[in-house]
């Protein structure tokens, strides 16, 4: 396999965009990452996407965003994971870049989420159908059960909950395009709207339009770039059980942990050599258990890990500088490539009032569902 | 790039098929495939579906797939391009292979329609919505006004169209996995229901429930399976405009030309050599023109050309020998693979009733909405 690299990154704000449409969100990512870049032509592009079809009734979005883009019938796929969709067009671009058949992909993502009638069905269609959905469990249901048997079997408490949202929303502060830039407090979160116990509306990620781009290349497109250029260390991902009920401990997310094993064994990184992270923080209990998942911590110390500031910038591993899904927003077609930009903006030195000093070996960890599907990219930056 | 090889091929009825659901069908036609190259393993999985969210509710369909095949937490991708979403998964599991990140990946499509509420609206979700589907166009109607103009153009005559179903209808009575094995006239299609001028019910390819499943390997896993091997020559992908209205000749279908283009070059093989071609015959008029835009025939000529029994089985170039989407039926997103899933049985001399003597060359033609996606795949009888 060829070495594959990011030479550009473009994002819109993520949002209520009511004056853009779908195909105005990506086309806006994929100009800024392509300008970015430098580059004058994309061989093909991946666009990640949860549900088009339901949120705004349409599909075949790929062939449609390369003809708004005037990217003049190049190869377009759209490739869906739910909530990984994102993590997942870069890997295919991965792939494609790996195996020699493209030097230069576009890899995007986008969702519009607030033009839809029934955003709440919408997501719930990446649980499963037939055993969740139908019999009325939605997203917040699923992600109040995980949290109650974290609490239950590890001690995680109320508080610690609420810490994950108060530092994501410290960080999200410092992002432009964050869509609640503002800072909350622990007792906001614990005095906000009961969703499902335990879990309040401020442990909740929000409804988003937003769209995000990377372009991925060879060694050869990088090196002539002139740009800071970012390798992919590894990219891994893995399935699990799509219904919480049939996974054995409801207090873990094993896609995760699969994923983590194949992207630290194929990378020859440990987690400590780690400078940030940005991990899929749908709900704040994701966030701890996917800190445990990636062996950052041991079952039950992830949110005295949160409580002590250690995943705060500054702190022993900083995690979700960007400001995670909580802050930043939740587009979740986008979310996955949004994480990567992150990833690579703290790789070249350009993350302004949140840059993690020296920061060289990022991971964004990107998941489906209740953890039904997670892709993992390990980025480095090259000097 | 390293070659990539078909070794196993399954696919389950196509037709109304009410006792099973999604996850029943694509299992059938995966475990099938699996069986059928002798494998004991496979390392990824893609899965090819247009709309499962419109159709049955359900997003996050690569999870619950790999889930419920008891494939152990393999990593697992949904690829969409509308009804050229089957032809893309294969492609994709060719990336994979290629690149070296694997040795064995199981490429499936799936679709569910008749489940669905409105099956109409969700087709339409592949036209562009706000442009076309919106205003109340539906696929019958984009296809009637190609069909128009090409008759307008090129003198292809309405007995002409009738003749592409007759021909499909024939092969299909000998595909015993087809859902309409009945022989038709050209009368009856020139009698039947009008859906849009000058297109009639007979010369529209059905409402199917369906999937179909290859297993995509390396060469040395093809050498070691002692099994007929089929070698992917080219695989090739393009788009295009996804309104009709923007096509400079609304008679062609660029994306397939493109398409073509790269595939024949990248293989070294001319569309002379080819001894059997599977064709996306959605609509009849669809049929004539992919076999002008795959350099087959100069415009005009395709329509001659099925009248005079060239398409045939023992003719000329026999295509759709399956049946095609006409007669076989057109699960969308699993119609990609079956297509391959003949060229494989074709070269392997397996086709029964309906086998072309001495097939070596096949091609398999997907597309997207009304050509705004196409995917190509030659492939090789290995002896």
């Amino acid at each position: 396999m060829r070495d594959v690299y990011i030479i550009g990154a473009g994002m819109t704000d993520f949002g209520e965009i009511w004056n853009m449409s779908l195909r105005d969100l990506f086309v806006e990512a994929a100009i800024k990452a392509i300008n970015d870049a430098g580059v004058d032509r994309i061989e093909s592009m991946y666009v990640g996407a949860m549900s088009p079809g339901l949120f705004v009734g349409q599909e075949h979005i790929a062939s449609l965003l390369s003809d708004y883009l005037g990217a003049d019938g190049i190869p377009s796929t759209h490739v869906e994971s739910a909530c990984a969709s994102g993590g997942l067009a870069v890997r295919q671009a991965y792939f494609e870049i790996a195996s020699g058949a493209s030097e230069i992909v576009l890899a995007g993502g986008v969702e519009k989420m607030n033009d839809g009638s029934d955003v709440t069905y919408a997501l719930a269609s990446a649980s499963d159908q037939e055993y969740e959905a139908f019999h009325g469990v939605t997203f917040p249901g699923l992600y109040a059960m995980i949290a109650r048997a974290h609490m239950h079997q590890y001690g995680t408490t109320r508080e610690q909950l609420a810490d994950v949202a108060v530092k994501n929303h410290e960080n999200g502060l410092k992002n432009p395009n964050a869509q609640f830039r503002m800072e909350i407090t622990p007792e906001a979160v614990m005095n906000s709207t009961m969703v499902a116990d335990p879990l309040r509306l401020l442990d909740c990620s929000p409804v988003t339009d937003g769209a995000a781009a990377v372009i991925v290349c060879s060694e050869e497109v990088a090196r002539k770039s002139g740009k800071a250029i970012i390798k992919i260390r590894a990219s891994a991902q893995a399935t699990d059980h799509i219904a919480l009920h049939s996974r054995q401990n409801i207090a873990s997310l094993p896609a995760v942990n699969k994923a983590a094993e194949i992207v630290f064994k194929d990378s020859g990184i440990k987690p400590e050599d780690l400078d940030l992270i940005e991990v899929h923080d749908c709900f704040t209990i994701a966030e701890l258990v996917v800190m445990e998942e990636l062996g950052l911590y041991q079952r039950g110390k992830s949110g005295p890990a949160v409580q002590n500031g250690e995943t705060r910038i500054g702190g022993k591993i900083p995690i979700n500088t960007s400001g995670g899904l909580k802050s930043k927003g939740h587009p979740v077609g986008a979310t996955g490539v949004a994480q990567i930009i992150e990833v690579v903006e703290q790789l070249r030195g350009n993350a302004g009032e949140r840059q993690v000093e020296g920061a060289r070996l990022g991971l964004a960890q990107n998941m489906g569902g209740s953890g039904g599907s997670c892709v993992l990219h390990i980025m480095e930056g090259m000097s």
